[in-house]
């Protein structure tokens, strides 16, 4: 694998080796004290994030530390771009500069694979932390590795992926990469937070959220980005919170093993209850944990591989 | 030891052992070109500033590095806050991203123990590195060794406090610390610069510097927070520079043993004088110094010791 | 060596020291997948940038970690400098924190040789990263470095030099460094982006851009700084564009083995046209590249050399 630019696209036996290294990882190192591994001495991650996100940002930069790879942040704002540069001269700097690999975090769909194309030419990798409201591939992935570990697997689990799927790239990478692993997703939003073209997606789409829970092993709550969501075609905040937040009334029509989930930062009381956000079966502090377990992963096939670039 | 969150409350003993490993710290590196110790090696600080403060953070950064810890920056700007992420939500983020010891500068008392306690199922570490007007422990320790190191000793010691002590938390740790190590403590203030319920503190209180400075071992200056400072119940800069400032004059009714302190960052020529900042009694590039030694002592209290934690 | 101010003052010999080196850890470490020295293991690097720079400040925490050292970023925006405190308390400050070395990018020209003054008595060094429009003799280093590998030799070589001299610190820089190293350099710019005193300078002058190039081995453009350039004695955009733009029609003057240098962040349409800018025979990626070993030989001159430091 030469990058991990979106879920889409991904085989299955790429997305199982990566989710199967971050098990072993998370094994090795949850029995020390001392979590460091030689395994990317010498190697260089640029981190370079055009919108803020502490999670990713520091899940990345501890996964690359845990691995000895030298870890050099670069953000928008102390950047070349108030000076004109374009991304493409800001890819090809960083590259020469001796990334071996860059995690971009950018507003734009598509900056991934641009970066991508920019850089074939020479040895750096690239890891898709974000691009606009296209995809987020890491983030899936440490949903599947919580989920395989909470489920016992996927195959036939039914994920219910709930909220504003329209800007959602979590939504859209976990909507190609949960299937791909044998997951059945049911995506349930208002129709204006439906994204064109879903209907060609490998999933089921409802706007019942009381009636999809029972049958649900997962439930996937998003985070409502009211920044993006202007004019009347969208609901408002008290529209949104009754008809598709998760309350606790609501927590209690999923079966008991069914497990919730967040990709955070979470705006409790939005689209996820307060006391949900804490119940037994939320899991979101250990996709947090399983995060930098599943990116040391990505880095390890992505820089330490002897003869997979390709 | 498991949090560092206030001088407050902490007992003699700890006090004094984490001075003792600063000053070992400190004797073993300054014979060395090489500065590193393998001590926190496969541990990971995050430092999490909600207020710009260089000199502390770069003191923890260094801290961290020379011990071989992995050191991961967080700053307000960068972070989820500007999502709408609680504090709670960021602090239980970051200890699942895998933080051993989270150190937290907030504008807002008494955040650090809150941090403390939203952690406390976890096996992360607090340490407090400035909150509000409250404390600022480390900064009292730092001036804590420096005056040991400057006078011989801190038992029966007279250290004078000078200036805006209701806004400092420089002042509050130190009105704690230094009493409980045996020296006898006097904060000089306007009335309206200090705070309610002082007559609790162990110390003097008086509002005549000259009075105050003949029968002084050492003299601390407190930065005037003029951002603070609004409404007719404050000095004007004038006034205070007047009544507060250590200048030349007034260096000289000290002893001549007597050293002057200041945490910075200094404003010359309001609350001291620029000769006097760079007089010989005045340690203040010392306490720069020790600042680094007692951090790594803190940390390596903090996480290094076996059994210690409770 | 002690400081690395200008290269308006640097000797021969010491230059052509730095190349030599530069060249050898290139050489070293392109043979590696794992590019890590041992050599500033213990050492603490602080890079101390008062403008945004991206390429510049990567550049040199990428040579610092390559060599083991400890690098810590401090940037204006989060610094001590916003509570008032002066660039002598910070420079102080960062030295007693145990600063080796300080990276300064700073916007008033003089900035780092009186960082150096201020640290006469410190055993830190100063690396001058950029100041005003006075010096950024890495860059220099790094593009004389590129023409050394390019060109063969320094030795006769005519470098034409195009653009804002005025505002330019590279200009300045190379400028000195250049026929220090033998080069017969050739500023052509619009009178009013002349300095004054040019006249002094180690250069030919010239207007005629169109006349320059035929009889030039290396033709380094410079960025057009817009936001410096005010009021009506500056051309326009348009007016600089056509005047002293390298496009493709003036990149046909140059003899074949010339090469084109641009030290960043280029404005492609404006000083250089983008194909141009991409011709085979634009060194742009390979002055990045080159000036990360400039300035890993640049920090092992000033911070590894035995009895070196004066």
């Amino acid at each position: 694998m030469r990058h991990l630019l979106s879920t889409d696209g991904l085989d299955a036996a790429t997305a199982t080796a990566i989710l199967d290294t971050a098990d072993e990882l998370k094994r090795t190192l949850l029995g020390r004290e001392v979590r460091k591994l030689p395994t990317l001495r010498g190697r260089t991650v640029i981190t370079l994030f055009y919108e803020n996100s502490t999670r990713t940002r520091v899940s990345f930069e501890i996964a690359g530390k845990w691995m000895s790879a030298d870890v050099v942040n670069v953000s928008a704002g102390g950047s070349s771009v108030g000076k004109g540069e374009s991304l493409r001269d800001t890819a090809l700097t960083l590259s020469a500069a001796g990334a071996d690999c860059v995690v971009i975090r950018h507003p734009a769909s598509g900056a991934a694979h641009r970066l991508a194309g920019w850089l074939a030419e020479t040895g750096t990798s690239v890891i898709n932390a974000g691009d606009g409201t296209h995809e987020h591939p890491t983030q899936a992935l440490l949903d599947a590795a919580t989920l395989r570990e909470r489920l016992g697997g996927l195959e036939g689990r039914r994920v219910t992926i709930v909220g504003d799927v329209l800007h959602s790239r979590v939504a859209r990478s976990n909507a190609h990469l949960l299937p791909l692993l044998g997951a059945e997703v049911t995506l349930v939003a208002p129709p204006t937070l439906l994204p064109v073209g879903v209907e060609s997606w490998p999933v089921t789409v409802s706007h019942d959220l009381d009636a999809a829970l029972p049958a649900t092993d997962a439930v996937m709550m998003l985070r409502v980005q009211a920044e993006r969501m202007h004019g009347g075609f969208f609901p408002s905040a008290r529209e949104y919170a009754i008809a598709y937040g998760l309350n606790e009334t609501r927590l209690k029509l999923l079966p008991e093993h069914a497990v919730v989930l967040h990709p955070g930062p979470m705006l409790r009381g939005m689209e996820i209850a307060s006391a949900v956000a804490d119940a037994p079966n939320a899991v979101i502090t250990e996709q947090v944990r399983n995060g930098v377990h599943v990116r040391m992963a990505v880095l390890y096939h992505l820089l330490a591989g002897e003869g997979e670039k390709s």
